[in-house]
């Protein structure tokens, strides 16, 4: 250990010459594995361990969260070197993160940690209500995760707690899949009161979280132009564009999904509402039911395409873009004269401009031409740290199409 | 004239080869001066003339609007060559303009004519209640202007129209300036409610229309941040964020700005909404005052700084983009602890991404840091052609400071 070491207790690990000490001390929050020195005892950190991290010239640069299993070898948790990240620790950030919630949202229905950006690296929150799921994506979290537990329930009062510990992020980590009931007992779903709608969240059964709080704005866009709509959902999951149209006065919603699961908590909220007349559902491919719905001649004031992420990665960037254009391509023609198109996408590898692009492209090959109303992203429970652009993921355009 | 001509009373200029025939076919509105045949005759038309425009194979592609004093020598106005560009041409473009902003808003105040993406190229139109204020940004608008206005009243029933033919746009038009009183009668500034705030619009001495109606949702944003916060905002012209936030339940709101005119209309404002006493205001140039502001070790929950355009072109980018930086240097200190601070930029030189990193390196050197909670941009009523990507040119971040 270093001389210089002010927490004896934590291993050191150390830059390379050739690192990114500037972008680290500016903010950005990753070490990559070929930025550390991986000697032997670095290399004999068990994933997950809390370090030292040292600058090349041995200055002390914050405390760290180590998994040589990762391409991203090291993560920054605190710039203070002296930092103690225990469960006080943890409950400050988590205050922090409540505070700022608390401000945006009247409801306790939100994303509460959004991992990086919060000051808490690959741990995700979002709660409903009492309950709150925990998906710890990284290996610290691993580790911590009974402080991590404890931590959330003190600071918020939930009683109920969920860990999911499935996905893409995970297997990025060496770390394997697991979800489970942590604290307290789930009765069915979770009514979730977002945009005057009620939704129906599955904790245990459904899909990462159950919900997706990050389409908030994009759902309130959409319900501003539903009044007295036909309206249809594709890839809806459990129902969310359609059941906010119904709250924003749609005369009809139509969703699709190829979830029999997803589509039965959709009916469900529209149930809760009490506007299972103006609701339906559709089990089946989201492509050939598009392809379907045109040859019925089925037209719609507004439609909605909320696809899981065509393009995850760079490698499929290319096929991802092409599966966007033929969703836009496949939509178009299903939306009445003057009504609205409303294109998603939650691929990190397709920017904006490409995903803006691959979708006009569609709409022209579909038939027709539009106006760009509106670009929208995830709502602001889902910070971004500055330096990690890219953390945008998800988008959402919406497009009025000629008469 | 060719023999393909389907309108003989229409003059003919056609593209030359090299021109981007495809990107206009797939809905570019554009023909840059170097694309063009510019003959003797082409050249000898008066700025602004209708004209059929032909591909350099003599297809017609639809009738154009000629400068040849633009670098944008013609700018289309209609994909059918048949079409018959008059009032009730300009009444149809009107109808579904309105038809729009009818389905997003309750109230008719709003951008009515988007230029391009609304299909009439280089025309403004706003809307207060029953006035509209026209801005005839290029040639072909002047010659039409008073079918224009015409319709404009016909389409929308408004009683009041002003013309206000100032700014760059018209300068880069070869056109000279000119604000009058169209038709109707003006009697003092005219009351606009917006996010529930009351803003005061003088259509005939103000800044462009007197009102910017693009930071609609923005100002939404920032007044669902307010409530019970000590909120400044820095280049408020009409009280622009300052009034939105007073709407939104802030405790005081300061407006900084160098025009006393624009200062007057935003305390008038404030007294509308019978807000008087938790207004306040400050004359003087914003960096100065901001300096000021920290000297006396002034702090507010939320920051908002939305100056003119820095970089209104790709030469003054650079510069442009440090003061932007500057802007965030001098705005973070004033920020407290866990606060927020909303940057907009309305220069189309400088990106998302460009504005973004000179944003997060001016907070860094104010000496914070902060997540980035939302990234906004102009309301619905500012539509855009997919293919004119750069017309988006109104940015606002939302970050909020560490604690």
């Amino acid at each position: 250990m270093s001389e210089n070491t002010p927490m004896p207790s934590l291993p050191v690990v150390r830059l390379r010459p050739k690192a990114d000490a500037r972008a680290l001390r500016h903010g950005f929050p990753w070490v990559y594995g070929d930025e550390l020195v991986t000697d032997r005892r670095t290399k004999a950190l068990a994933p997950g361990t809390l370090a030292l991290l040292e600058d090349s010239e041995r200055r002390p640069m914050g405390v760290v969260a180590v998994n040589t299993h990762s391409k991203l070898i090291a993560r920054m948790l605190d710039r203070d070197p002296e930092a103690v990240v225990d469960r006080d620790w943890l409950a400050a950030r988590l205050r922090r993160a409540l505070h700022l919630r608390e401000r945006l949202f009247d409801a306790p229905f939100y994303r509460l940690v959004h991992a990086e950006a919060d000051g808490l690296p690959g741990v995700v929150i979002d709660r409903f209500g009492t309950a709150a799921v925990i998906q710890p994506n990284a290996a610290w979290a691993d580790v911590v995760i009974e402080d991590l537990a404890t931590a959330v329930q003190e600071v918020t009062g939930v009683d109920t707690i969920v860990i999911n510990g499935t996905g893409r992020a995970r297997t990025l980590e060496g770390l394997d899949e697991v979800t489970r009931l942590h604290t307290g007992a789930l009765e069915g779903p979770i009514r979730v009161p977002m945009n005057g709608a009620t939704y129906m969240a599955d904790l245990l059964g459904g899909q990462k979280t159950g919900l997706f709080y990050d389409q908030r704005p994009n759902h309130a866009f959409a319900a501003g132009l539903a009044q007295g709509a036909r309206v249809l959902d594709v890839f809806s999951h459990v129902g969310g564009f359609g059941l906010a149209s119904l709250a924003g006065g749609a005369q009809a919603a139509l969703c699709v999904d190829g979830s029999a699961a997803a589509l039965e908590l959709a009916e469900a909220g529209a149930g809760a509402m009490g506007l299972s007349d103006r609701f339906a559902t559709r089990k089946g491919d989201a492509f050939a039911t598009m392809e379907a719905l045109a040859g019925e001649g089925a037209h719609f004031d507004v439609v909605i395409c909320d696809p899981p992420a065509f393009a995850p990665s760079r490698k499929a960037l290319d096929a991802g873009l092409r599966a966007y254009e033929r969703v836009a391509r496949l939509a178009a023609p299903l939306v009445a004269p003057g009504g609205f198109l409303g294109l998603c996408s939650c691929s990190h590898a397709a920017d904006l401009t490409k995903f803006r692009n691959a979708s006009a492209r569609g709409i022209g090959r579909g038939g027709r031409r539009g106006q760009l109303l509106h670009t929208g992203y995830a709502g602001p429970d889902h910070p971004m740290l500055p330096q990690l652009a890219e953390s945008g993921y998800l988008k959402a355009l919406f497009f009025r199409l000629d008469g």
